[in-house]
């Protein structure tokens, strides 16, 4: 069976698995979490051999990182299962309730989206992260993880899924797609899958998005940006921008580009660059910038750059507003900050600024799920449409709409027989 | 200046119009409703010029029909106006408002979605109508009409446009695309436009879904349902039949397909089929149904096809699973009905029924944003991305995120030595 057919089985299943009770849903995920815990040393075996196979291949440490699924983050994953458990569920809410006429009542009621592919580069926990959020929000999830994970994510898939399954989870409702030409047919099984959300390098991103009819929900870049303005406190940019920058450089939320107001720059740029030199970061600045301090120059080129690495762009502007439509011009509408304490320009800058996330004072690297208090993060989208931001679990429901009659039609009221009166209940 | 840097343009535009007043926006629909009811004279005789041209090439009488915009058309769009500006205001709504720490405020609040496209086939109506609610929603529009109602569109955009602009709104928030090539450049804006909006036929939606990058709102095919179960009651059912058919049928939300419990065929499919007679509509049915009532022979591509004519098929099933894998895998997820006094049976189908509207005992006719409630009606989306069924003024917005620090960094949270503590204000 090919992954289309697989898919159009699974497309059948969802209904099933967006009508499982709350309690099943959640016996689900204890028992997925106990059989992780039961199973950890096979699948640190499985992870040891996957490992093992990508030194040979000469995969960069960074990815060799990201591929460990080592005793920190099987707690991790635990702990993110554990809480995930504890939040109210997202099914069956009642949105709106409305009487449009006598005995003609209107509910919108959320319910699972239905079929959510999931394509991710080689990251282990993002496997278990995805499964339990997918489980929890009732959809059934096509997986398909990277190449060099093959060994953990196929152990996983099978601990994960036969969990699922002895908690009376419908069978069909998780899948694990492993060859590289099932990323090609499962672009195209817009019949069947209702979201995509990728979750890997922008150009992967990238690459999803330009190749398939079902909607994608994620981000591909980062490009965030810190505008300091003439009334900012200059002792609290430093940390900020150091922040922003050096505690995770390989984050979406790292800063890329500090604007800085001219009439601070004289007095702000020698600070900042001592900062940065001392955080061990490069700093690219504009003509302007770089007679107020040593560093190397930046070009058009950098102002588009996702550098996620210890190098951060700068340059001047003359005005809030300038810096305002340089966001929004080279930015990627993920999130960008504003350090000033007057409020005023505080409130324009946040008002105007087209980004998922708008900050005064603090860190970009706060735009995160967890850090919000969501408990769990599907991902963060730069899309406007259906979630924007980080994404919990409300990004993995939609709703229908329910009436009920009693032998109503429309004629009556087209013909002024009958009228509505819209009353919400 | 082509289509696509008038697209650039009006993005940069886009923020400015989504910070707009509330008082800013009624007031330039005021002044709206105000023009159309002053040039009534001058737009009329605009749209004579249309139609003549149009009946001269030959133009099909229901198209004639679209694109005529009289004095009743005018009359509901100007009533149209005047209910949005009494709808509550869409935007600066918080949705969230949470203390993650001391002094670390995170609101999320909503806001325009930015550039919005329409395109759409020979109804001048629904210029106004779609214009109306991306004023009320702080959206700038770029509008494409039939080539139809070009005359119609151009004198309606020139009063609509001039009056946005006199009540304040920014220049550049509505622009009128007019060659058809444009069509073409419009979808290729992803850069641009936020969302599309088509509306018209099947072909022309399915047209514009498989040739842009831009997300797009809307349904393309209405293949709705009425299954009628054997704990119906016989008396309702045949009525909300015919409405459903019926009462406008080239609407998306007509019915199409009638399956019938087998239990109560024998009594039921005669009455019906007399009832859908004297109504003037053609019944094509199964072998089964055909030997009950004479009628046409259904095939598979019936069960497939949106009539959007004054036929419909019919077919038995043996229980409410059959119908409701029938339902989910021939309908569009449009609006589906079960006919049914048991109460069980009519939560079974509701749940399982993977469709924006699943209704108990009253004709599908009813999913509309007018019946439902919502004033005014952007479109029905089959999507369930972002909004689903009817789709009122929530669906033209979105949201940001505004996060207030004191010089809050993330290392600190990292470090352990603070903590968030997450309390809702």
């Amino acid at each position: 069976m090919d992954i289309r057919e697989k898919a159009a089985r699974m497309k059948a299943v969802s209904p099933f698995m967006s009508a499982s009770s709350e309690e099943t849903r959640n016996r689900a995920l204890q028992a997925v979490a106990d059989a992780i815990r039961a199973q950890k040393q096979q699948i640190m075996e499985e992870n040891q051999k996957d490992l093992e196979a990508a030194e040979e291949k000469g995969i960069s440490a960074p990815v060799l990182k990201r591929l460990k699924f080592g005793e920190d983050k099987i707690q991790d994953v635990l702990a993110g299962i554990e809480e995930l458990i504890g939040l109210p569920d997202p099914l069956n809410r009642i949105t709106l309730a409305r009487e449009l006429d006598e005995g003609l009542r209107l509910y919108r009621q959320t319910c699972a989206i239905g079929v959510i592919g999931v394509i991710f580069e080689a990251r282990p926990d993002a496997m278990v992260q995805v499964s339990s959020l997918c489980i929890k929000s009732g959809n059934c999830a096509m997986l398909k993880g990277g190449s060099e994970a093959k060994r953990t994510n196929r152990k996983l898939f099978e601990v994960i899924y036969e969990a699922a399954l002895s908690a009376g989870l419908p069978e069909g409702c998780m899948m694990l797609a492993e060859t590289h030409d099932d990323i090609d047919n499962l672009l195209a099984c817009h019949e069947s899958i209702d979201l995509l959300i990728p979750r890997g390098s922008n150009e992967f991103v990238q690459h999803i998005m330009n190749n398939t009819k079902i909607p994608v929900m994620g981000h591909a870049d980062g490009i965030c940006h810190i505008y300091v303005d003439k009334d900012a406190d200059q002792e609290k940019a430093v940390p900020i921008i150091v922040d922003a920058k050096i505690q995770y450089a390989a984050a979406c939320n790292a800063v890329e580009t500090l604007l800085i107001h001219r009439d601070i720059a004289q007095t702000f740029v020698p600070k900042l660059a001592k900062a940065l030199s001392d955080a061990g970061v490069t700093l690219r600045g504009t003509e302007e910038i770089r007679k107020l301090a040593a560093c190397e120059q930046a070009t058009e080129e950098d102002f588009r750059t996702e550098y996620l690495d210890f190098i951060v762009s700068a340059k001047t502007v003359s005005d809030i507003d300038e810096a305002i439509d340089h966001i929004n011009r080279y930015g990627s509408h993920h999130t960008d900050c504003i350090i000033t304490e007057n409020r005023e320009a505080a409130e324009h800058f946040m008002q105007l600024v087209d980004s998922a996330g708008v900050y005064c004072n603090c860190s970009t690297r706060f735009a995160d799920g967890f850090r919000y208090g969501f408990g769990a993060e599907v991902g963060i989208s730069t899309g406007k449409i259906h979630a924007r931001g980080p994404v919990g679990l409300e990004g993995l429901v939609t709703y229908k709409y329910k009436l009920y009659g009693d032998g109503q039609i429309v004629g009556d009221y087209a013909q002024g027989k009958k009228q509505f009166h819209f009353k919400d209940l």
